[in-house]
């Protein structure tokens, strides 16, 4: 499948560009955006050229990175006040992903006094590249965990669009279906269309029949009656934040789509990888069970 | 508000028509189909440009009726063998409602030995007639017992179309909503949309809109989350068959809205004409309660 989001010019400065998978014209049209400055970043995530909390996270990221290549002040302070106007506008971008903060801290970590700027805008670099890679191991480990609930033969129903194009690669909600696939396990996903503009039908279907996956596309208020019916054996979805009691902040329906689960006693999971997390469990705040 | 279907040229068998409005066309356009035969009305049922169960009924009857004056035959059984591809036909058009059966019923006891001919036409041309006004008058009943349920202020979530576009006129689910405006209550409607085929945007808005009845449209999978936050008092829908447990048959997502309900604990409400009901009544079968 065609990358989400992807670092240009290796980690070199100069000239680097972030391509950006245009997703308000899939599935008809596979284009990508080149963004030169961290401002087409901003509008990339404003307009939903890239959605998906963690993939954002990343575009927010290398947006940080683009910006701190631009600027050529050599003090640290000058440096990090410089960048400053750049964070603030790509955490305003999307207010609902706790992912862009994230990222942000991340960044600013890097930033240490007595350290050569060159030296600090090659880390950020190397750390928008590496939150990447990072978010597709993290992806797989989700589903490693996930896959181990999908039995042979079983049909997952998932909600919008928790996919590899919401992410770095692999998915969220879609890691089990694919571990378990390549696990050898016959799996087929109904997909809710997820009005109103459609990420399951425009995108979730299209990222699994990229990739082979048996896929059907249902109106999101069928989903119901298909539980209701012994069709689907159990959901899973992504996470837009997960806070400290476990509930969790995600697209329109997906309240709906748990409670017809409830009713209906299948299992309901949600894939939370750490970077939806909007609670500091090294600081001590415990997982909720 | 526009007519859903008309009887054209009085009660004469010569030259009659029924105006059937294009449902299918709003609410971009509103266009009366006009069916010179049954054929046509065969068609539009078909078709969707006519749905909604008690408005198929009617358009059955008013079907029946063109292809019983088209027939030339003088002789009562000569005539009903005439008759009887065009009941076939009709009550083959739309499978889901139990009102063509209905109305098929209707207009075969109106057939007699020893009667003219003549003088069957013309009952069956008035049974067409009677049925739409029967119609109104059954909705503007259950508008009366289901006005009661509507506090002033509230807010009433539906689904699908169960208006006057569904009915010959005032809705079996809208009536009692119109009959709460009517008493002087204030009432707010909330729209499903109604995937796939948009009933809800484009009939059920487009329909209180022509009435000035407050109503807001929104995804069917915004419908758990109103809910959860108190933004729904009642919920009405309609019902295409109606069977003796209590169970209906309905559109897509009926019984997920139901199940969000009982969730929220809000009442839901189902408006069933006596033409929905499966079972006889008369023959002894209690109504469930």
């Amino acid at each position: 499948m065609e990358d989400t989001i992807k670092w240009q010019n290796g980690s070199k400065a100069e000239g680097a560009k972030v391509l950006i998978l245009d997703q308000r014209l899939l599935p008809h049209d596979v284009r990508y955006i080149e963004c030169a400055d961290y401002g087409q970043v901003v509008d990339c995530i404003k307009t939903l050229a890239i959605r998906g909390a963690p993939a954002i996270g990343i575009a927010a990221a290398m947006g940080m990175a683009l910006a701190a290549n631009a600027i050529s002040a050599s003090d640290v302070n000058e440096f990090t006040a410089e960048l400053q106007p750049a964070i603030e506008a790509l955490l305003k971008s999307r207010p609902t992903a706790v992912n862009i903060k994230w990222a942000a801290e991340r960044i600013m970590r890097l930033i240490e006094d007595g350290q050569p700027v060159s030296a600090i805008k090659d880390k950020i670099v190397h750390e928008g590249i590496e939150i990447l890679n990072e978010d597709i191991e993290i992806n797989k480990a989700i589903g490693q965990v996930g896959a181990q609930f999908i039995k042979d033969g079983a049909t997952v129903l998932t909600h919008c669009n928790a996919g590899a194009l919401a992410t770095g690669g692999y998915g969220t909600a879609t890691a089990p279906i694919r571990m378990a696939i390549a696990q050898g396990k016959r799996v087929s996903v109904i997909a809710d269309e997820t009005r109103p503009i459609l990420q399951g039908a425009r995108l979730t279907a299209w990222e699994l029949m990229q990739d082979n996956i048996d896929v059907t596309l249902i109106p999101d208020n069928a989903a119901g009656e298909l539980m209701r019916r012994g069709m689907i054996d159990l959901c899973i979805v992504g996470t837009d934040r997960t806070v400290r009691n476990g509930d969790v902040a995600n697209k329109i329906g997906t309240y709906s789509v748990a409670v017809l689960a409830k009713e209906n006693n299948i299992p309901f999971y949600v894939a939370a990888p750490l970077s939806s997390i909007d609670f500091d469990i090294e600081k001590g705040d415990d997982i909720p069970i």
